[in-house]
């Protein structure tokens, strides 16, 4: 976790050797006004972290989840027959934190294979592998969302104006993203003509993350509310969309951010391309479709309280799905680290691997 | 103004005797957690609460608008000869305040037109009239309002799952509302089986006004954001979107809270009835179309600031345009006080008047 990224922002970081140090990572709930770094010691810690948001989106969740692992299995002190139980619990405690994300099963299921593999060895042994997945996870999604932003800014001529929802950026990923990273690499190659951010509510990743990375980078960007989108599609000052998932469906459905189906809607009554950028690990072929993904409930005060600050009346009923789910007839395309995907999904998506 | 109003909510009352007394105005920029009344003394005062959103509404700030007339001339003590230049400077000062507003222009025509009748009259006698045309406009407009909502009520058999936008309701109006005056009405034939309430972003007038209201009148709501439109209606959670407007063209374009626009395309996507409840001082037969109607830009801190904490990065651009236009052709019907229309909207608008 030492080696260069490509662009100015970081989510998460190591701090220490590996027998006594720590798993950093930024606080993306107090962004963009201060920028603090927890110290996550455990397993529990890391597990916290993900649940409470402390780090959000797909791909940095599943890194978190890695190390995760193996600060858990860094602390295991029983004998060795107990050994795959305490993996079991660990694996039961950092999956249950967001559902939705199926990245994180992958990654869990990356480190579960590396446990079968040394199951006879010793404990140092284990945690030093656990920690070699961790970081290989983590170079590999970077180096992934280097190869999806290349060719996703293919699709484009340019100059071209992007509008996107949620963050799908480097604090969403390893370090450089999946539809930011499409928007990071139509930067670097004078293509990027303007930037829409959603605000992307209740959370306002959009606004206080996606933002706050265009600006770091020196991204022409223009924030707007989610509800404006529509409007400036009419005027014509939209050319795609191209935003992020939590899962894909074998059939090509999308489960993303509240919001993107309306967004998908929107883009086909207005002609306007509507891209799904994500790394493969996203892609869960065991999955039918949209109908079988699990939409997770969150908090209603993250809907009632912004900011700490109480913006609707005691006694009103609230509704927070976290996801909905975008039909794969509204999908122009599907970008991934191993190529663009078109169509029938159900034939192309299985290409990919 | 003593008269009893048709709901538990009112946005302005009068306070003393018309010589020394002053208008209230409810500062709806403190609901839901705080009910403070500010006390208008002048015509600035009325302008400075009309530009600073203590009232928004249409229809409230075209009441408001004409006490602050009345308000003007009773401060007036020139010589006749210099108060028709008083009177316009007024005129000007409050159709100032929000460009998009029909019902301003057509309140402030009113007043102009009682000036015309009684220019040779003392200043106290035209006070009088002015003060008198203000309470008329105001108890029109509940009684409009009741009329309108009796209309709406009748499109439905019921029960019938509602999804509306900003706050339409008494807050905005004299004390009833337009389109939540449809749902207040709903309500009382217990034809309503639940509301859906838009946010609103980014004035939150939906979950600090709209929420408010319907727990006062004890109405089944639930809070969503402006994002979750699209899901509940994949879902077959909305029966039908009714919301209010600023302003409608000759053609039936409707100018309105930033994000109806969208709202419309998604109920055509999803064969989802789109009803616009408005007074007839809103619909304005001199504009052509939509093309033709001011899109007020607001101040983008409204965007970046959400009760005072700031959400976004400092130099990010930002948008806020406080409207859009809807085309006529994605309106099922247009509700009004003198009965419902449908397209073609340039025949069936001009026959209610």
């Amino acid at each position: 976790m030492t080696d260069a990224i490509a662009s100015n922002v970081v989510p998460l970081s190591w701090e220490g050797d590996r027998a006594t140090g720590r798993l950093l990572m930024l606080d993306q709930r107090l962004l963009p006004t201060e920028e603090v770094w927890l110290k996550m010691h455990s397993a529990e810690d890391v597990a916290r972290g993900i649940r409470e948001m402390v780090i959000r989106g797909a791909p940095a969740i599943g890194i978190a989840a890695a190390f995760g692992m193996a600060l858990g299995m860094r602390a295991f002190e029983g004998p060795l027959h107990e050994r795959p139980a305490e993996f079991s619990r660990l694996h039961t405690l950092l999956a249950s934190t967001r559902p939705t994300a199926v990245n994180l099963f992958w990654a869990l299921e990356r480190c579960a294979r590396v446990a079968e593999r040394l199951r006879d060895a010793d404990n140092a042994s284990l945690t030093d592998a656990l920690f070699n997945e961790a970081d290989q996870i983590f170079q590999d999604d970077r180096d992934n969302n280097l190869r999806l932003g290349n060719y996703g800014a293919a699709l484009f001529e340019g100059p071209t104006r992007i509008l996107t929802h949620c963050n799908t950026g480097a604090l969403a990923t390893g370090g450089y993203g999946t539809a930011l990273g499409v928007i990071r690499a139509l930067h670097a190659s004078d293509k990027l003509d303007h930037v829409w951010i959603d605000e992307t509510r209740p959370y306002l990743q959009g606004a206080r993350l996606t933002a706050w990375e265009c600006v770091k980078e020196g991204i022409d960007a223009t924030l707007i509310t989610d509800s404006m989108a529509a409007h400036f599609m009419k005027l014509g000052q939209v050319d795609a969309v191209i935003l992020g998932t939590d899962r894909i469906a074998r059939n090509g459905d999308v489960a993303n951010k509240i919001g993107t189906y309306g967004l998908a809607v929107l883009c086909k009554h207005h002609n306007i391309p509507f891209y799904v950028a994500t790394p493969l690990s996203t892609i869960d072929l065991n999955t039918a479709s949209g109908d079988d993904i699990e939409i997770e409930q969150r908090d209603p005060t993250e809907v009632t309280h912004i900011g700490g600050r109480q913006m609707a009346p005691e006694g009103v009923g609230v509704a927070h799905p976290a996801f909905d789910v975008t039909p794969a007839e509204l999908v122009t395309a599907i970008i991934t680290e191993a190529g663009v995907v078109y169509p029938p999904y159900t034939d192309t998506l299985p290409t990919l691997f």
